[in-house]
């Protein structure tokens, strides 16, 4: 049902706007993301779908259904990327909802619900430190004060306006017409690619949270203070990191995604000849299964007083800095989209997704599930990221199957 | 012999001399180390010395002796600090060494030889990243290249010129006339003070070796990839940080004072939700004997390899950056400071060096060693750095007694 030379041509023609000298950048909040916009909102148009901003700044083309009282489909993604990375990461599920409004279109295919496709705003990390803000925004879970944080000499609520939203009314256009949500995105891990599958159907988002720690020992000259005289920061650090590293393993070993990372680490004072005085390091944790993540934090708080002992350091209560709930998705849309992937003869493994989505926010206010699609070696959010045209081609049209079994409720 | 008022008098005066609000900071080329500087040089005046600044740029007192053909007794340190540090560290012994020239001065006893007071430039890391400019440069062994070294709008020949010294001219004022060169310095480590001792006799300044090693991974999605497809370079790392503290406790173990200290430490990206690619590591090593050094380096070299297969992570050769062999103090001074310690009934024992000092470079040209007193907890290079005035007033009397003695010859 869908054209996958169509799909090619968009997602090249996206990835031509990017920041000369750095594939793939077209980051929120720039001119060139404004540039991507009017791209994707000219094909919205072309597939006769009205075009707006919502207050919150995501760009949505509407094609109103027979019985509009039955509530709004929604497919959609993000066309912001990282710096450096996203040929696929977010307009591989723009370009897929679009090409599944231009072949409704093509056939002449009504249907009783509303059809919305929208790229939202600003999903990655932006200029402002947070994710996933056209999302939020949608659902009422923006906080107040975010719409404050500033970059510069812009602020968020300055950002949404420039991009054409309404931050003033983001309250009172929080969406309860949603009858069911889809998305789809690149796995972004390597679990499709090497099983041989096409499709993942996300039976969850992982929960993800953030816990900062600080270990602190003493600053002493690296030269003259004997090995067993120091309480060497750096040492108790390293030990911490494999020993999260072991406890996220094991974790993973049972049911549920689960995985554990210390992706920042910084040390002080980080001088030629003085012992480590002071490591801040945060970890990022991940888990399908709430409960993993409560005997993760439950180990961690034990385990580093041992380890402030052992290395005669002190290391401060691990410090959540943020912690969001798994969201599984709709039962009823995971099923839908089994049927079809059936009907377009796509290989499907259940499975978790480890990295937050957009989907997670919308999951709070209507039924929402995701679909992956494999990408090379599992690579994202780097220049290499890559995902075959005839995947992204597969799992629109598994999309589109979808649509047309949800529009039947 | 000795007056520890005085001492204690000019110290004070000295540490008044810092920037406000960053005790003790007063770092080589900046207007206030030209204001110690001024203070030194009135202090040597009035203790009847005749001032000069050398082409390296040092600040030299001296006092002719009646048989000047003798050569030229040198006591001396730096006035230079660390940032945030150095209340003692270097001005103990420039104090220490006027001190000396003061009571001769003061009960008129004069020496056969010449009597030069030396405050060295810039011992500590400047803004040009290196040390020892002015026993470097005294002596002949300043790089050539390091003359054009940049910090900002300035190179080193311009610092050095800018204090005085006459960088154009630096290896034809080469010394090759000192007799007996003798350091007083804080320990700048725990030993004298837990074993009650006052005054260390340095046997050797430790060979100082500065290796970095970069340990290359995969930046992989934290979320998404499972924890056992992971290159994490942070990992390895942290497996090698804790290897190399092993290694060296085991080596200090040994006789011969032997440490190693992983003091710098970046990874890369640094993202929160990135598993890190890259980390690049620099060691300190310190060794008193120079086969433990190159038994520390064959090991890491060995090592290295095997942590990477065993880590699916790539780690380069170890890099010697820099290699200092340790340097012994002149068995014959040794002698005689120890006999300088027993005539002022000081409490003393033989011991290396782990830290650097201008000594190692003057030793390069004449007969050379130091002594050190006790500091609080070892503390050095930081605001809490402390030496009793009693401690350093003996130091003093030791160096006045050894001066004495080195006369003689
Ligand atoms: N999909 C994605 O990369 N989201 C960014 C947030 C995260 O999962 O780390
Ligand atoms: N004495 C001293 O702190 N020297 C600095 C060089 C070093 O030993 O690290």
């Amino acid at each position: 049902p869908v054209n996958a030379g169509r799909i090619a041509e968009d997602i090249e023609a996206l990835a031509d706007i990017t920041e000369p000298g750095r594939p793939w950048t077209r980051r929120a909040f720039t001119p060139l993301f404004l540039e991507g916009r009017a791209h994707i909102e000219a094909r919205m148009k072309a597939a006769g779908l009205e075009t707006r901003i919502d207050a919150a700044g995501n760009l949505i083309g509407r094609r109103t259904g027979r019985k509009p009282w039955s509530g709004t489909i929604m497919l959609g993604s993000h066309s912001d990327t990282v710096p450096d990375g996203g040929r696929f990461d977010g307009i591989a599920g723009v370009v897929a909802a679009l090409e599944v409004a231009r072949s409704l279109h093509d056939h002449g295919l009504e249907l009783d619900h509303d059809l919305e496709i929208v790229d939202f705003l600003a999903e990655e990390v932006s200029i402002f430190g947070v994710s996933c803000i056209g999302s939020r925004g949608m659902t009422g879970q923006l906080p107040e004060a975010w719409l404050s944080r500033v970059s510069g000499d812009l602020d968020l609520a300055g950002g949404i306006a420039q991009v054409g939203g309404e931050p003033d009314v983001l309250m009172q256009q929080k969406r309860s017409d949603i009858a069911g949500f889809l998305e789809l995105h690149i796995e972004q891990g390597p679990v499709l690619e090497a099983e041989r599958e096409d499709i993942g159907i996300v039976t969850a988002i992982s929960g993800i949270t953030r816990i900062e720690i600080t270990v602190e020992g003493r600053a002493d000259h690296a030269g003259t203070t004997p090995m067993d005289r120091r309480a060497d920061a750096l040492v108790a650090a390293s030990q911490l990191v494999l020993d999260i590293r072991n406890a996220a393993a094991e974790l993973a070993r049972t049911p549920g995604h689960f995985a554990a990372t210390v992706g920042e680490f910084r040390i002080e004072p980080n001088a030629a000849n003085v012992v480590p005085s002071k490591v801040v390091l945060r970890i990022d944790g991940r888990a399908e299964i709430r409960a993993d993540m409560e005997a993760f934090c439950r180990w961690l708080d034990g385990h580093v007083e041992k380890l402030a002992t052992a290395y005669g350091v002190t290391i401060g209560i691990p410090n959540r800095v943020s912690d969001n709930l798994p969201t599984p998705g709709d039962a009823g849309l995971l099923s839908t989209l089994e049927t079809a992937c059936e009907r377009v003869g796509a290989k499907y493994r259940r499975m978790a997704s480890g990295a937050g989505h957009d989907t997670a926010w919308i999951a709070k206010v209507a039924p929402a599930a995701m679909i992956f699609v494999p990408c090379r070696a599992g690579r994202s959010h780097c220049p290499d990221e890559w995902a075959d045209n005839d995947d992204i081609a597969l799992g629109a049209a598994v999309l589109f199957q979808a649509v047309r079994e949800m529009d039947k409720d």
